[in-house]
C-alpha cells in the first residue's frame, strides 16, 4: 500500500549471499525482483525441463519458487547470525501454470521471535496479462546460531 | 499391512506412459520404485544442483517427487480417458533431506469420483537406515477428458 | 478495493437460510455483519464456555467462524439448487483470540465450477483496534443437487 | 504397533488438569478415551448444538477435538513447566460426520524441543463399524514458562 520501506544494506546483503547457495534456485534461473522488508519476489522463466505431464511448469516448481520467496522474505526480519527454515507450507493451485516467465512473491504476515508466518503468491506473466496461478500460507523457524 | 494387490496392467501402462511425460521428475532422475493399486513410490538420487543454502535437498524438491507420488498414487484409481491435477498440498517438514538416496511414498486415503485425498510420506536412505524427512496431506482432482 | 457489487436478493436470502440452519454458528452466536459477492463476514461475542486452557477463545471456534465465513462467501457464488461442503481448510494462528468480539472473513479468491478457493481472515476486536489472529486457507466444494 | 509404554503419572496428571481447563471441549462433552506417551484420544457424543446446516456435526468441531488431541498428545511429551499451542493445522474432510460417538485421535509423528509435528484422525463410531471422518496434520509449539 504505502511506500516500502528501503531495506538495511547489511540485510540485503546477507539476504543475496544466501539466496546465491540456493543450488536449485540457480538451476530454476531466479533472480530476486524486489526486495524490501518482509517482502521478496523472484522471477523465472519458463523451461520445458520443468514440467509436468500436460506441458505446464510443475507444481513443485511453483511451490520451490513460492518457498523460496516465502523465505528469505522473513529473513530479511531476523537477526544476524541466524539461518530460516521452512517448518512447513500449504499450497493451492488455481490455475495452470502456463507464460514465459512467472513472478513468486513472499511476504511476512506476522514475524516472531523464533516463528513466522506468510504468504505467498505465484503469478504467470503472461501477454495479456499476469494470472495468479497458486497461493501459499507457510510457517518459517529463525535457527540462531551460536557464537563462534 | 496385507500384501498389495496388483495392478491391472492397462492402469500401469497409462500410469507409467504419464509418469514419462513429467519433464522436472525426468530431470530429478525420478524413477518408479512401486505401484500398486492407491499406492506409488519414486526413488531419486541426490543431486547438489537442487540443493537449498545449507546443502540439503531443496524443499521444493522433497515436495515435487512426494506431490508427484500422491498424484499418481491418485491416478492409479482414475478410469480411462482422465486426467489427475493437483488442487493442493501441505508438506511439514520434519530432518533435513541428507542421504543419497531419497523415497517419495504416496498413497491414497479416501478416492472418490471426482476428489481424492492422499497421504505422502519423505525418507532420506542412510547408511544408517531410513529417516522421516517430511510429510504431505494432498487433495487430487480428477479432470475426466470428454469424448475423442 | 472497489465498492462492492451489492448482492442479489435471492442469493442473498438463500446464504441467509442455510446460515440459520447452522446450529454451531448459532450456539456460537454469530451473525452475519456483511454479505456482498465473494465475500462474507460473521462476528461473534467472547464467551467462557468456548474457551482453551489459557481462558483464550479455543483455536477450534475461531477455525470454526472462518471455515463459515470462507464457506459462505463461496456459496455466494454458487448456482441455485447447490450446496456448499468443505473439502479441506488450513490455519495458522498468529496471536492468542483474547477480546470481547470477534469478526471472521471469508473470500473468494477463485471461483471455479466445483471448485472454489478462499481466504480467511479472524480478527479480535479490542479497545485498542484490531488485531489479526488468525488466517485460513480453504478449498470449498459445490455440490450440485439433481433436478427434483 | 508394539504395547504402548504406559505414561509417567505425573504427566497424566499435569494432562488431565490442563485438559479440564478447556472449557470448549467440556461445552462439548469430550473425554479422554486414552493416553499414552504421543498419544491421545477423545471422546464425544453427537450433539445437536454442534451441527452444520444438513444436519452433520460441523467441520469447526471435528476439527476442535482432533486439534485438542493432537496438542494434547504433543504435551505427552513436553517438560514440566512448559504449555502447548497450535501454531498451525490442516484438516481434510473425507466422510460427513454422522454417529452417534465420535473419537478424535492425536499421534506425534516428529516431537522437537520447541517444535512438534502431529497427525490427527476422526472417526464416526456408528452401528457397522468406524468410519474415517476427517484426518489432521499439525504443528504444535512448547512454550517453556520461565522460573516460577
Amino acid at each position: 500500500m504505502n511506500k516500502p520501506t528501503p531495506i538495511d544494506h547489511d540485510v540485503e546483503e546477507r539476504v543475496r549471499e544466501s539466496f546465491t547457495c540456493q543450488n536449485l534456485i540457480n538451476t530454476l534461473n531466479g533472480v530476486i525482483a524486489h526486495i524490501s522488508p518482509g517482502e521478496l519476489h523472484i522471477i523465472a522463466p519458463f523451461d520445458e525441463r520443468f514440467t509436468q505431464q500436460d506441458g505446464f511448469l510443475h507444481a513443485g516448481v511453483v511451490t520451490t519458487l513460492m518457498d523460496s520467496a516465502c523465505g528469505y522474505a522473513a529473513y530479511t526480519l531476523m537477526p544476524e547470525n541466524s539461518r530460516v527454515l521452512s517448518v512447513e507450507f500449504k499450497v493451492n493451485f488455481l490455475s495452470p501454470a502456463v507464460g514465459e516467465h512467472f513472478r513468486a512473491e513472499g511476504r511476512v504476515v506476522k514475524s516472531g521471535k523464533t516463528i513466522s508466518v506468510c504468504e505467498g503468491k505465484f503469478f504467470a506473466l503472461q501477454d495479456e496479462g499476469e494470472k495468479l496461478v497458486a497461493m501459499m500460507q507457510a510457517t518459517m523457524i529463525c535457527i540462531h546460531d551460536n557464537g563462534k
